[in-house]
């Protein structure tokens, strides 16, 4: 390049770094919020594209060279990906667990973005570091309603930490699970501890043949990678079977622990689960306490989704016993309603997260307040302040109507589904998720061949319907006691507080139709389709 | 509650939910962008509030039972939060390396922010699946420059990742070395694997009687959290010497390899730094390619920083030998001018990423597009979107200037502190970070009691200068070669176009100022501070 270009150039560079107001952004910011308005507005949950499609605009795998127009660039971003993306603000997008946002997000979030604090220390995130802490305090109160004089002391602490945000619940559920290990295998004796020596070390120290770490068979994914990661392996994540309403067996529990222990198998954690992801079901959290403190283990609860049934006197029962468990996760970006990006990790204890506790010279120093002290991450964003202000602008109460809303929704789909003469509940509502299948007058026992039949039509019908756009349900696959095979489902999660039973019978109507089509498709009957 | 209110309240939150044209929410954003604006003008990084103040206005740590108006936390969230934020834009913010943003960010992030995607899953991220798997690819193409039939391949493969997006910077460096190590202690033989019978099963396996990981002594403390997390032991991170130029000394690097092979410790990788968090330096990399594949190791790049020299023309030799590496790391949030929360790693095989490869019933199944298969998180964001914006609406030329720019100015700086009577040069920019300190007329050498006086006086000008606000340079603490004493030391780093040798002039000139305060205060000579 010649030099006087480049200074031309790198002078045209710098306005648009520099915070002149800019009418042209200005312009191309009006039409990106209409037009996400106009897209946010529809019922319908995707356009009908299909992915092969897509992938063509997205193929280039060159940096260009010369520079797009920020308005051609917002053009492309308008018909090639928001056209195309998967409108989860639908009252019929009721499949996963990504939420709607409250409307008042989108403006505070300017806040964050524009800011760009970096929580890992204070000095790139001032008055968020604070911020961040009383969030995490809040959360720990829902869940431990500790006394004032302990928030004094450990709200702000320069020491300790009683929860640290994450990226999402499986960071989170990894952070805990790490401290669980490294406070099980800590230093003693002359012993440097598994932070240090590492796992193998660790064993001999203690003299355990093995790790391993129980939850019910509903477990969430996120716990098998942290078995991987953590050097536990992923088979040593025992599975324990449910009852039939799809809670941990406590009888299985005290079997595998007590045939674990028997073959020197340390147990670095019991996790119980608030919420499980495929059905919603509830561990019974009282219970699994008094067999970790009969065992001496950590007991960590994985609340993510169903942390919110917490703000319930009508539900808050379901998770009687979670004050006793050493940490507690819970995601704000699910039923928090925040932006992707907001997990939570409580702790009991205030000195639990000490057991990973970092430390550099440039950056977060002993006894300072730098949050990236206690954190599995480096670098994070100042996602807080949107809980912070959820927290307040809906505040307790809101949150409990919602809660309550989405499950009585949910309880009244299940009637619904009952009801109808197509479907058959599987699992019932305990929170705001429930599974079912199409089904039409079932005739038990069935045949090992029309069990295979239905899972099949299930999955084509899910498939059909999320290619249609119209709405969109989840399907996942149960092991089920009564049932020979595995089930496949259909899985709903209602936590859209704009979704009716009117919009739910939309999606059985469009789901009777797909059925009838398919099976006239393959000219077979239900027990022998495809 | 009562029934009724309860109803009157629901239809009152669902409002907020809608996404109808709220126009008091509107003039608060416009409040909210002003006020920003306004911030982010100013040249002073912060306001001289102290933490412990500012802890006061986050105190509660109850969820407030009623709801607050968005004005009002609108209104708290500018008084407290805004006003007492790090104005990481301003041109004297020279101490960390958090972005300033090109102003085309906050429109345009608005696009991510509403459609809140989750990228785990297609069914959650439809368009924004293959917008980041091409965003992976671009960079990916940046180091590694394969060819045309490469990325026809493997871009948008059903089976395999070229690459992924990580929170940041440590997430990414831990899931490359969990790769590492779970490539080493793959399954074979009959045994399943580490991910899934753990570390001592493998080691066992093996026949190693420990595991390793090696990087200069310079190296992020994130890999000091992944030798923790993936259960290697943090003893384990072995720190090997670096030269004068702040690069790995490959004799000492070679000679540690040797001894830990004679004792059987198995090497999980090597880890070249494109970029010390402290002083900007570079590994020579070639060299590093060449142990590692001398010794069979998996050799890994942390180029989180340093990866926007490939940009460069004129710097890009740098980092030669980068594309022999198995894994690299670059930050988005860092040079490539993206909001937090933008980390990614890159694989030169394409099977890396299935020794941690994940699969669930409900989410990311086999031989589906779901980006989630190869990730350690579960849910994120699509903040792929803004990488995709700032490399076209900049494109790589203009990233070759700023980056030529940022080091040039650097280049200036150092010239500037080594012509000045008052500074002294500690290490020399590289790339665009320097280090220096307060020491006029240095008198050497100096005694110890000597040294730590002026260890004393720069943490002190630092804290000083920090509290004042008008600018900022961060610190940290240098074994050095030469030095008996770990060496206290002024760290810049320039990152902002908008940083100019004036606004550095000025920096220096009020460390000047602090100095001779500091001294006059404690009555002492710089030799005998304090």
């Amino acid at each position: 390049m010649q030099a006087n270009q480049e200074l031309v150039d790198l002078e045209h560079l710098r306005k648009i770094f520099s915070c002149a107001v800019d009418t042209k952004l200005q312009r191309i910011e009006a039409d990106v919020v209409a037009n996400l308005h106009e897209f946010l507005s529809k019922i319908s949950v995707a356009a009908d594209s299909r992915p092969q499609e897509l992938e063509q605009y997205f193929q280039s795998y060159r940096i260009p060279d010369a520079p797009t127009q920020v308005s051609e660039q917002a053009d492309f971003l308008q018909q090639q990906v928001v056209a195309h993306a998967v409108n989860i603000s639908s009252p019929k997008f009721i499949g996963h667990m990504v939420s709607v946002l409250p409307s008042f997000v989108l403006p505070l979030a300017k806040i964050m973005t524009a800011l760009n604090q970096n929580l890992v220390k204070t000095e790139t995130s001032k008055s968020f570091t604070p911020l961040e802490r009383q969030v995490v305090g809040m959360l720990h109160h829902l869940v431990y309603q500790r006394d004032e004089s302990f928030y004094r002391q450990y709200l702000h602490s320069r020491q300790q930490a009683i929860g640290v945000f994450c990226s999402g619940g499986t960071i989170a559920n990894i952070t805990a699970l790490w401290v669980a290990r490294n406070k099980l295998l800590a230093s003693r004796d002359g012993f440097a501890g598994v932070h240090v020596d590492g796992v193998t070390a660790a064993l001999r120290h203690y003299g355990y043949r093995d790790l391993a770490m129980l939850v019910s068979q509903r477990g969430h994914y996120s716990l098998a990678k942290a078995a991987d990661i953590l050097g536990i392996g992923r088979k040593m994540l025992i599975s324990v079977a449910t009852d039939r309403h799809d809670s941990i067996c406590s009888k299985d529990l005290r079997a595998k622990i007590k045939a674990l222990r028997a073959q020197r198998v340390a147990i670095v954690a019991l996790i119980g689960i608030a919420g499980t992801t495929e059905t919603g079901g509830v561990d019974d959290l009282n219970a699994m306490a008094a067999i970790a403190n009969d065992n001496g283990c950590h007991f960590h609860v994985d609340a993510a989704w169903g942390g919110a049934a917490l703000f319930s006197v009508r539900h808050r029962q379901l998770l009687a016993g979670i004050a006793a468990a050493d940490s507690v996760v819970i995601d704000a970006h699910k039923q928090l309603y925040t932006p992707i990006g907001a997990g939570v990790l409580l702790c009991k204890n205030p000195t639990s997260l000490d057991y990973i506790c970092q430390q550099a010279n440039y950056i977060i120093r002993t006894g300072s307040r730098d949050l990236g002290r206690h954190t599995l991450e480096g670098s994070r964003a100042g996602i807080a302040l949107l809980v912070h202000s959820t927290l307040h602008i809906l505040g307790q109460r809101s949150f409990e109507l919602l809660i309550n809303s989405t499950i009585a929704t949910a309880k009244q789909f299940a009637e619904l589904i009952i009801a109808s003469q197509h479907f058959e509940l599987i699992t019932a509502p305990t929170l705001n998720i429930l599974t079912y299948r199409y089904h039409p007058q079932p005739r038990y026992p069935l045949t090992l061949a029309a069990q295979r039949a239905i899972n099949r039509l299930t999955t084509d019908m899910q498939r059909r319907q999320r290619s249609a756009g119209e709405s969109f349900v989840s399907r996942t696959t149960l092991a089920l006691q009564g049932h020979q095979e595995p089930v496949v489902v259909f899985r709903v999660v209602i936590a859209n507080p704009l979704t009716t039973l009117s919009h739910l019978r939309e999606v059985l109507d469009e789901q009777v139709e797909i059925a009838a089509s398919l099976l006239a498709d393959s000219g077979c009957d239900l027990y022998d389709y495809r």
